[in-house]
């Protein structure tokens, strides 16, 4: 008789923003009237940019004749997407990092979920606490977690680091040695970024210990201080402790388009195996590429009208992440992030809990925005709102707020 | 320190048809002016149809615009396709599959390498032998087999449904008691079909012993024999022991689209627990959904226009398939399939393995097929060739093989 895979069955409710989606789909539906602004799951809402639009028809056009179409991708992605990113992604900002390093995906949702298999299901994880909740859950689903705490929020054999406003929001390095050390900056959920020197700190440990860091880099396009690195290869040692992933949702608004990719440089090695061979392995035998044409659309990001069009695009974000900072501060709320970052981590009125807060806000302000808990115990308290929505939107979102 | 999955360790060498692009490459690379024709991996030649072409225009357009701009995707994919599938795909053929309990992905490879996850790991597979190497391979990543035997070509803790040409290509029902059995019908590699009658008797064996059927149904677009079932659903009993796998592929030529879907009836439980509900939560947690203009290239399919166009590109298939088959046996080869799959099984002349026959047809008739070995040890002495390829070069590669 079959079992089922008994892991998930430990899984806490539904996955976050499937319990936002459903709380809102609830709430419109018994209120027909409302105009719900939506500041919750980290979907963007301005449309593909004129140069990704041409590349996808010129792309299309390909599929439709005999001479040009495309059967299936190379494993690893097409070459003149991988060169692309090793160029202008990397060796453009001093980093050495090759073609075939870099896997192209169907997104970082994926690769974040994915990447934890090739790794033995008795690695430790630490995870920064709050924090995005693929990482832990696709954890939880191989088996390499213990038992949650419902009191604590926590599950056992997981190394947490708190972010709090105590440590604004930086991890510390843990004091129980883990294995495989998530991070994510600029930081989902709270906005905050780190430094160079503070993520040389983070490799350099991590060399010293022999873990690996899965660095997520998603959110690299929103970064406006010079200080703050934009991929953790920039630090002396990365390639021998660190994979990195990468998004074209939030800066390119690919969500709906589906783009990522992960770099494994080869001179990461555990137990004498290139973690590369591994993931190659995986692509090969589990995947079967990006689209073609999404492939195509990837590359016209980086052309010099699709860079001056994206950039415009992260502009209109950023516009909207200082509008709602600036607001919230001056209505006498504690609010960080939203400077390298499309969040606004805010902390909630009245010693209200993230979901009080939540339904309170869906149903006096008609705002929907992410209950910080969700991503973490330490994120009990606290409110994510984000960037990605219409400027006039945001506007009249921020104002609702302020009456509150 | 960090230790990787040691059952990746385990694994063959590369991927079956990643050893075969790598030999192509290398002969190509040497012999530059020889004309290799392919009729190895089953990737299709043909451009996608019009109508698909037409649907991912106005698709991209809406992608450029504010007002019919989609970001992520609903989690089991659009509405408007998995309506569609349900009425065409199912109802019409008179299976009750409701639209919620199919999950629109990125094709069939991802969904028979991911579905193996929400089962226990102490389950056991039965698989065809020979077999699509995706089956045994994702399991083996999981730890669901035991070591490999190089001798006997076999792993350890599967239990194996040998399809030779004594039995016709048909598998037998095991005799020890398998938890997960994969059945592929149309077959790849064989080409070999199954009558209902049949299929109800796997039907009834499982609800019998409490085992689940993976029925992959990649190639049902291919059948032309009015007894060949074009979904397990058509069985009695089949909503409560079977997961359906479908893809866009061979039926559209979406190959280089990526486009599937997985069928989980709410009927199919085990230890009490919805198969359907572990599936959402893996689809919630560790995928973002098919791009939209994929998606809606796949409801084009559906239309009456798509239907006739996609109907012309199959019947353009199966004409090389008659053709391989018509010509490798009037040449006194012995060859079975290409009736209701485009897929050929040919027996290698002169007891050659299925390898040195690979090599001999490439160097002498630059053709390149794929070695039956590849798909397990009872596909020793046999050689899969496809109806893929351009209707010219089938014939010039039909010409070539007659002249060895």
């Amino acid at each position: 008789m079959v079992n089922v895979n008994g892991n998930y069955l430990k899984l806490r409710g539904s996955y976050l923003f499937s319990e936002i989606g459903k709380r809102v789909r609830e709430y419109s539906a018994a209120n027909p009237d409302k105009k719900v602004i939506r500041l919750g799951i980290g979907d963007v809402t301005r449309p593909l940019v004129p140069a990704v639009i041409d590349a996808l028809h010129a792309a299309v056009d390909e599929m439709g004749a005999e001479e040009t179409f495309r059967g299936y991708a190379p494993d690893l992605g097409y070459e003149f997407l991988r060169d692309t990113i090793s160029r202008c992604d990397y060796k453009a900002k001093g980093c050495p990092i090759e073609p075939d390093e870099i896997f192209v995906s169907d997104g970082a949702k994926s690769d974040s979920g994915n990447i934890q298999e090739i790794f033995g299901v008795n690695n430790r994880i630490a995870v920064c606490d709050p924090v995005y909740p693929v990482y832990v859950d696709t954890n939880v689903m191989a088996g390499r977690t213990g038992v949650f705490d419902e009191a604590k929020g926590l599950w056992s054999n997981v190394v947490y680091m708190p972010c709090t406003a105590e440590n604004g929001f930086a991890p510390e390095l843990p004091k129980e040695t883990p294995e495989l050390i998530y991070l994510c900056f600029p930081n989902n959920p709270t906005g905050a970024a780190i430094t160079k020197d503070k993520l040389q700190e983070w490799v350099d440990y991590a060399n010293k210990v022999g873990a690996v860091i899965i660095y997520d880099a998603a959110y690299e396009a929103y970064i406006t201080e010079s200080n703050v690195p934009h991929s953790i290869y920039e630090c002396e040692g990365a390639r021998e402790c660190a994979i990195e992933l990468h998004s074209f949702s939030k800066n390119a608004g690919f969500t709906g388009l589906r783009l990522g990719y992960t770099v494994i440089p080869k001179d990461l090695k555990r137990e004498g195996v290139m973690l590369h061979s591994l993931w190659a392995r995986r692509h090969g035998t589990k995947y079967n590429g990006a689209p073609y044409i999404v492939q195509r659309a990837g590359e016209a990001v980086y052309s010099e009208l699709g860079q001056a069009q994206v950039r415009e695009q992260v502009a209109y974000y950023m516009r909207n992440a200082s509008y709602i900072l600036d607001g919230l501060k001056s209505a006498g709320f504690t609010v960080s992030g939203g400077v390298n970052a499309p969040y606004i981590w805010m902390k909630t009125p009245d010693g209200l809990s993230s979901w009080e807060f939540f339904d309170h806000l869906l149903s006096a302000a008609n705002v929907v925005g992410t209950p910080g808990v969700g991503f973490g115990p330490s994120g009990e308290g606290y409110f994510r709102l984000t960037a990605f929505g219409r400027f006039e939107d945001t506007v009249e979102a921020v104002e609702r707020i302020k009456k509150l």
